[in-house]
């Protein structure tokens, strides 16, 4: 096996691992907006510096900003293991359509996760396939990866 | 120093990295079970669309799942700085045994913080041993990255 | 584009990432001994068997060291976004010195927003503009990233 042809622009796991990826670390990004515009909404804030001079504002926890919060804090419990899972599966060069569709339906599926816990709340099990999906493909991109370059 | 050297199958710390990084990150992923069993076997969660229609289950912080979540956290707070570092690590071309017994004794020690954590407490300084030996070698790993890379 | 020539330790852009983001992870490694220090400063634990057998400790929340987990929380959702933006972006090639002041601003940003949220309270926007900064240098990565190797 060669690792160093996986790392050459001609080969399409690598630009897609590169662009999905990339869909996904945005979509990270982002719940910090989301966090902060339920803030705003719920007049709800953490830090004493973040209410000063501002009315209608207080210190104290509300049920959306925790919701936005913990579907963030699911994100760090699966999107860096996702990435990591990812970079090295690229090193195994894999097939290119299977990991093609890992990627897509992997992210798409974070995505999903997003939507259903923190933006329109809808009911079980809407929340654990969308979380389960990533973390299956998460988990067999790990365990292709020890397969191809195992060694203790 | 050269780097692509390092981006080969023939490279046992390339290889080692890959099967230790993989199962560190499966041991991350099964944090989020652990989590699950402890609030089926509580009956504590923390969304209204996870206890809708069952019974002798609420949302209520429950002891047992939080110390779970403490230790994920924990895992957030120093997986991914070491599996960061452990590549820059694996480009700086280290000795292969010292870097196979650096990645097999802080994966390993993180599997104990687990176990001493959100398995079985024992009492300190069990934790802060399996804690700060993952840290110490993710700090030589950095350290050593950075004085075979440096350029500010 | 030759990805492989971007792994060199000649290319100063590889360079700079492995040394800048060795400075950040320790940044970060540090925040455990940040919230070490305000728990022992104020003795305020979360674990009983944290205190168990010393006096004038006790388990609850105190708000200089939850100051520090929001901090340290508030990396998790940042650096190793800014991290695998970073190495993507070491891929596709970049202007050096453009890629090298990213890296530098992006890291003293984030060593910045530490210092205003987490060790000396600053009113805002102090703390938003180091945050922003940082997370727009994300942004700016991922995009040139994915522009350079897009595909879905």
């Amino acid at each position: 096996m060669d690792v160093l042809n996986t790392l050459k622009y001609e080969n399409d796991v690598l630009r897609g691992y590169i662009t999905w990826s990339g869909i996904l670390l945005i979509k990270l990004l982002l719940m910090a907006f989301l966090t902060g515009f339920n803030r705003f909404r719920k007049g709800a804030y953490e830090n004493p510096e973040d209410i000063r001079g501002r009315e209608n504002v207080e210190i104290k926890k509300d049920e959306d900003v925790e919701r936005v919060r913990r579907a963030h804090l699911n994100d760090l419990e699966n999107i860096p293991a996702f990435l990591f899972a990812g970079l090295a599966y690229v090193f195994s060069n894999p097939n290119v359509d299977l990991a093609l569709w890992l990627f897509r339906i992997g992210v798409l599926a974070r995505i999903g996760h997003t939507i259903v816990y923190a933006i329109y709340p809808v009911r079980q099990p809407a929340r654990f396939i969308t979380f389960i999906i990533t973390l299956l493909i998460t988990l067999f991109m790990i365990i292709a990866s020890i397969a191809a370059f195992f060694h203790l």
